[in-house]
């Protein structure tokens, strides 16, 4: 007789979930790592593992508001600016209790004020702190959301693909059925995921990341004709390298559009401070903001929050220094933007860096990483090759990704974690690694992908891309 | 045509949840508490919001893995004491990237082998770290392993009544059934569960919270004849208020047991930094073991975690501090364990105060509170009060807990959302209230419950209790 948490009995939809962020390649390369080789982890966008420094002001609050006895210490003038002691003093009089106590479970309300502050400023419409619950990072909230929507294998999440795997693997453990589109290729798809796809996505053929007002102006007409709702994972909203399409919120674009539509259209938005240039990913903090939700849904989507009783309180600290940080005047302000300005110019140059690197390679060709962190250049991997991964039962881009992390120690993602047409080949790699290491790691990525070429290259008629 | 957050289209699992800790009561405390009146939340076991102090040596440590700057100030020694210093260097040296990074997602390797030490430490057998998942609280925790076990409502999960809502909620939300068995009387259950019910249980039928190892072993046997997993919800381990069943985890118990037992029985144990002495609820640090749990499962279990990357890291950091307090010896030491035993021997005087205070009450019975941080007192609802909450429409409790709030800002819990059998009420209360205030509230406590019942009781026969 089988038990509870034997692999057999276990609930079907955890065993059907793949989530190769973390999958086959990190694993082996866990391992790599234990057995002492030196491993360049670019398969999750994590930067200050990778070397870049948190800014600095809001970690002074955030450590005071930890060490709250520290305010009453007649020295902490010598360690700590007064502006990050008043605004520490400010976090602490939203909370009772302090960082120690949950807070309500859609997070702070001063806090959640703060964030509707920001969206105001940023998009010019104003948004109410009662439809904005803060979270432990975005993906619990999208995990939240997308919980609270499927309710079976016959409701279908739209997803454009190559995809983020937190989209793939939360609809297979909620028991949803992903529907995606592609972002390059026509491909046999129903009329409505045509036009959609025609329209909003196929400048993405052109190597275009971010997408232009128009674009999103036609995604928001498509799920208002078609009564779909709008996730928008703006997580990246800080990260653009590239000056024609400065970052819009589908928020404004939906409340620009005016009546009906700005009405209808049933919009749940993502932030973090996880990324930009914040990147405090190990905190956990981040929000969803709700735009035309039914007031019984949000009570609802309250009362699923509550089960596990508050987002962490440090995480949304930061959230609220991230929406909220400091002015020019304050002691902090130079500082702070020198630093945020440096983390972003240097990802700016990494991401050519990279791109130019990429395309630099054999039988691999490179969009330009426009916006967000990440490289996903394609392979185009020979046929025996192919072959060769198939005889060891591995899908191609795993195979190669492998051998490149056992002979360079980059731990990057198969293309196919993400989603690719049927026979075409990509990795995803990060653009995080240290600016004065990336050279090196470009040197090896190519070192590596000349002696697989050369190995696996048919000599007789394949010819370099 | 509905749209996919519509109320009526939602994930029906959603709405049937049902969360009373911070239901109907907490909702309208929270509006009485915007309207500017004085609000007692003892409705949640929330130590620090109603002036708990968090202990020193944790906050100093986690402050300065907040700000690490501080580590190269040459002030640091004057706002910081050296063993503050070299433990927070260690946390930052078991990171790649510090707090801003996110870990491994079973949480950072480093504080995992700190777990297993402590468990071998406290249970006398060796603990693997990597069966030690690092969770944001105890109830992430519970809910993911629930979501693996639940494949449908013919999944019954056995749970002991009065319950922490967190169980009939996790159950609903991931569709199984909830099975329970009552504490304190003979309910019409099948063999097994009336096995389990006498065995382990009735000792609670005389206000018995801490089970004794006897009740331990039959509990385990139970599960063992019938191949049932049991968790083990160990977050109280540190509150214990008597001194004749001192905590015994339910892996001793099982481990002690020898073979087959300690080989076959399917154990998850979880535990927490919000608890205890440290009562750190904002931080979301817990953890959970698991013992004889298969390693694919145990990979399955890994993977899911994998989707939201990683448990917030400075609540990883407090509970490496837990398990791992300063040492005879440490600056610190002496001031941490005087701070950690002065919050417990307070919380054991202020169980007493309030069970006498209940105990004082027309028609209010209430066990002693031998351990954790609640009190469940029965209220001897008369007649005429159940007609009047039924016209209503409220259930006779909820009508009651209101009305205490009404009156005097004490939000409490009714026992309709923990389980009790019918035509008996009780309301769930937490003893967290500041020792000074404890008099003031049970006074006010005492004086609406002698108004309630005056009004309502029949004064023609109904005896006082």
């Amino acid at each position: 007789m089988s038990k509870g948490l034997d692999h057999e009995t276990l609930n079907e939809n955890v065993k059907k979930v793949q989530y190769a962020v973390r999958g086959e390649l990190y694993l082996r390369a866990s391992e790599l790592q234990k057995e002492g080789k030196k491993i360049i982890f670019t398969n999750v966008g994590n930067p200050h593992a990778l070397g870049q420094k948190p800014l600095t002001f809001p970690r002074q609050v955030v450590a005071l508001c930890q060490a709250p006895f520290l305010l009453d210490d007649p020295n902490v003038g010598l360690v700590f600016p007064a502006d990050a002691i008043a605004r520490a003093k400010h976090y602490l009089s939203l909370t009772s209790g302090g960082l120690g106590a949950y807070s309500d479970s859609r997070g702070l309300p001063g806090v959640r004020k703060e964030v509707a502050e920001f969206i105001e400023r940023r998009d010019g419409y104003p948004s109410d702190p009662e439809l904005i619950f803060l979270t432990d990072g975005a993906s619990k909230g999208v995990m939240q959301i997308l919980n609270s929507i499927i309710r079976g294998s016959s409701d279908g999440i739209l997803v454009p693909v190559p995809q983020y795997p937190l989209y793939s693997a939360a609809i297979s453990l909620y028991g949803g059925s992903l529907v995606p589109y592609y972002l390059e290729e026509t491909a046999n798809w129903g009329l409505d995921i045509k036009n959609l796809r025609q329209s909003v996505v196929q400048a993405r053929s052109n190597g275009i990341t971010c997408l232009s007002e128009a674009n999103l102006k036609e995604l928001l007409q498509f799920c208002y004709q078609e009564n779909v709702v709008l996730m928008a994972d703006e997580v990246y909203q800080q990260n653009i390298y590239q000056d024609e399409r400065p970052f819009l919120s589908a928020r404004k674009v939906l409340l620009d559009m005016g009546l009906p539509m700005s009405k209808e259209v049933q919009l749940v938005s993502f932030h973090t401070v996880s990324k930009g240039y914040w990147g405090e990913c190990g905190q956990r903090g981040g929000y969803f903001e709700m735009t035309n939700i039914p007031p019984q849904t949000v009570d609802e989507i309250y009362k699923v929050a509550s089960i596990s009783l508050s987002p962490n309180v440090p995480g949304q600290i930061f959230l609220g220094l991230m929406v909220n940080p400091p002015k020019p005047g304050d002691i902090s302000y130079l500082k702070f933007v020198q630093e945020g300005k440096s983390v972003l110019e240097s990802l700016r140059r990494r991401a050519h860096i990279m791109t130019n690197g990429f395309n630099s390679c054999r039988n691999v060709v490179c969009n330009f990483t426009e916006g967000a962190m990440y490289s996903f250049p394609q392979i185009r991997l020979p046929p025996r090759a192919i072959e060769a991964a198939k005889k060891l039962g591995k899908v191609p881009d795993v195979f190669y990704c492998l051998k490149l992390l056992e002979a360079t120690g980059i731990s990057t993602v198969p293309g196919s974690g993400f989603g690719q047409k049927e026979g075409v080949f990509h990795l995803r790699t990060t653009i995080l690694p240290a600016e004065e290491d990336m050279p090196a790691i470009m040197e090896s990525f190519k070192k590596f992908n000349d002696e697989f070429m050369e190995q696996y290259e048919d000599h007789t008629g394949y010819s370099r891309m």
